[in-house]
């Protein structure tokens, strides 16, 4: 049997209108051309029933916005399997012809959208997402991602020590990780942390997360209350900030400049609102590049230990150095045991593994291992090998001698170009990134705008703020576009704002 | 110079006591030995200084949980540098000489102690850990972890399969993973569903999550906030308890038998509790063994959507059946959106590599995407090829049909053992797990303790429940331990039982 558009007005939907009426949603107009629903006698796939629909809402029977017939009232009038016309709907939604709204129903969608630009206008329509959206869009000219480039780094070597890392533990896959971590790799980097770092600790007091990500997230799993005062640089790593947000965290701001920090207001706000714990990248800070001076970080372990104030040393940069090597970070400094290392390699050696470490006293690291424990159960083991292979080798510092140079070139390219302009910034000692302050008359969300659409990334300054207040800063990456396209993209950058 | 402990009390220690007499805590009582601090005028390593503490801790001038002098203190009358202390301190603490208590200092840790039995009494110390304590335990007959014998699993293709990965993918290690999870493997699952789970699915609807333990934890992050009424079998899965207990969950039971669930009892408990969500097993269930039969579970997926409460259905197990395939996943009844299915494969292909897979309709998905990118931003990229390339091959097949036989045997060979035995029990139809009722006369706790002393463990019954109440029950596992340690450790047991 076939169905004509009429033919389900007049026989199905009527049999069932005094039932339940309220489900009945679709106009029935008539009308002089029949769209038929397949013939259930024979096997009826979605893509016919899916097809149905598509050329009822083109014709205009359904419009923008308007709810469409319930799967069960669709399945009831066509005689067909509610799952079938729930794959159908399913089909369409991926494709974007109609939308699903949550214990409500499906609706027809509008007709697509520009995201980006706005036709009504002739002004592109301003960005607002998060740092990770902005991330995801496609540009040619990549200044945005504080990344490096893949090309810089050693995968060739990794490719060779994953073979060996079988060879050596033919039956790793079947094995689980231990919650803390594997204790080789703990071993190990207990090890280069007296050596390195210059900070003594044992390998219990070492964890190993998937990430300095989700090293973050258990601090703040462990430690943050709804309600809780936290302590963050402004600017500050906005990802940070989404972390301890989520967590019902409210936030106080500590000043940062070529001076280091302000110690007293670090002490006023620690005194005053008793914060929980202080969130801090005092090494190649990101994303100023600033570098606190050795004074204030004994200074400050000082400060937490009178305030009983947990600090957080997000340390992921303090390799990347263009002069002198910096001073060693706070945890060194900390006899109390109030301050928590984040240390990630994965930046500089392979972001692909996630692997970083977490170093704290008791009975911090006996509260992180049970964060750890039902956060996942542990840090997949294949990766910590793979990972504790290469570190062990001496191909590490030959990697990093070589790293310092390439970053140092493209930073320099970055630096020629900017002589052009008026904008200004604090040469780096440090790190992937230039952090610059443009002049009055040039906004950075505006700037933003035009620039992504000539492809040209950058993270403008109000992301790197707890409250998103405009800014004038913008953050430019100089880690993974290579020198070509840091000239083109430069070029095209300061182009962009002369015109504005 | 060198100090005697003479020297020490006198002038150093007297020097200081007017300036601040409450650090004081050592006794300084005179005796004829004297035991030398080393001498400063040289580089004293923080190994002499714990050997001098040491020394004194063995004399019994420290006593057990007797306060140490503090960092500072010790700095100062020996003329050490602080962080040469503080070396010495964790030192002594990582040997278990002293322990630190927080913000108080360190104290003399008393002799060792044996945990598991207790010298005083004949009766061996009762377990009173949790499931993770459990499993680290030494155990030459491995009954307690739910887990495949690495000797099972496909070890051999990985190793193959990951170099594979590398030759395909040499930049690999440079790039991050998609915070959902890569695509390739994203279409692979979803078309994996359809043919196998029969429930048709987009990859928008798939996440990739580091194991089914992340899984749990990102949905209970989600969705339960503290006091919540969360639903659970009576027994379930103890680790799932842990992970909605530290969300502050409130829990409801649902009593499981071998005729599936009360769906009066869940409709009864959903209209009046309005739990936020139903953490279900129905699947060769953990620890019963149980299946849910398919009417059932076409009544829960309605009951879900009346009332407004998610569906947690965790599914490791599905491959595992001995006799027929078990019914189509609850997901696959489900027309209204609200179950949210965690698949699992890691548990018998590759536990090491931690990949499970969630498949949600929006709008949870998008939610779930926000706490994965909070939580790790995104589950490494390496795992997910290298599964991917192995769940490709056709060797799944041929590997789940000679595990299904393996385990079929194993379990046998426990059942045998049994029949010694009144124990009562449902043979499972899948699954790794007997649950066993022990006789009234015979206390599962007092089996564990003894059982423990002798090397074999197994899981309490009183694990599985929310409430750590006794249980006449307990789960032995036959998937870890080969047949000739099942046939010996199972003949151990039971005389321990016998004796008992």
């Amino acid at each position: 049997m076939t169905f004509s558009r009429n033919a389900i007005s007049s026989e199905h939907i009527d049999a069932h209108a005094s039932a339940n009426s309220s489900s009945i949603h679709y106009p029935l107009t008539p009308t002089s051309r029949s769209i038929e629903l397949p013939d259930t006698s024979t096997r009826v796939s979605y893509r016919q029933i899916s097809s149905y629909i598509e050329a009822r809402i083109q014709r205009g029977d359904w419009q923008a916005h308007e709810r469409l017939p319930s799967v069960r009232q669709l399945s009831r009038d066509s005689g067909m399997h509610r799952l079938t016309v729930f794959k159908a709907y399913q089909h369409l939604k991926t494709q974007g012809t109609i939308y699903a709204r949550s214990k409500s129903g499906y609706y027809v969608a509008p007709p697509a959208v520009h995201t980006l630009t706005n036709e009504n206008e002739l002004e592109p329509a301003r960005f607002d997402g998060t740092l990770n959206e902005l991330h995801h869009l496609p540009a040619r000219f990549q200044f945005s991602q504080a990344l490096i480039d893949p090309n810089l780094l050693p995968n060739h070597y990794f490719t060779e020590y994953t073979k060996k890392v079988f060879d050596l533990y033919p039956k790793l896959l079947g094995t689980y990780a231990h919650v803390q971590g594997d204790l080789e790799l703990r071993q190990l980097l207990a090890q280069y942390f007296s050596q390195h770092s210059r900070f003594y600790i044992e390998p219990e007091e070492l964890l190993i997360a998937s990430g300095a990500q989700q090293a973050i997230f258990l601090i703040a799993e462990a430690w943050i209350r709804p309600g809780d005062y936290v302590l963050v640089e402004s600017p500050t790593y906005a990802t940070a900030l989404d972390v301890f947000r989520q967590k019902g965290a409210r936030f106080l701001e500590v000043d940062i400049d070529a001076n280091g920090y302000n110690i007293e207001q670090i002490d006023r706000l620690m005194r005053q609102y008793r914060p929980r714990l202080f969130y801090l990248n005092p090494t190649f800070h990101n994303p100023t590049g600033l570098c606190i001076p050795a004074e204030q970080r004994k200074q400050l372990v000082d400060l937490a230990a009178q305030h009983q104030c947990l600090l957080i040393e997000d340390d992921t940069c303090s390799d990347i150095y263009f002069g002198a090597a910096p001073p060693p970070p706070l945890f060194a400094y900390d006899t109390e045991g109030y301050t928590i290392h984040i240390r990630s390699f994965s930046k500089y050696i392979s972001p692909g593994l996630r692997i970083a470490c977490i170093a704290a006293r008791q009975p911090w690291m006996h509260m992180l291992i049970s964060c750890k424990s039902l956060t996942d159960g542990g840090t997949p083991l294949l990766n910590q090998k793979v990972f504790l292979h290469y570190f062990m080798s001496d191909r590490l510092h030959r990697h990093l001698d070589t790293l310092r140079i390439a970053l140092r070139i493209r930073m320099e390219r970055m630096q020629d170009e900017l002589q052009q302009t008026n904008w200004r910034y604090t040469e780096p000692q440090g790190g992937l990134n230039l952090w610059i302050e443009l002049p009055q008359e040039l906004s950075a969300s505006r700037l933003l705008s035009y620039a992504l659409t000539e492809g040209i990334s950058f993270v403008p300054g109000s992301l790197f703020d707890h409250a998103k207040r405009p800014s004038q800063h913008i953050r430019l990456s100089f880690s993974f576009a290579n020198e070509m396209l840091i000239e083109q993209g430069m070029k095209e950058l300061i182009r962009i704002a002369d015109e504005l």
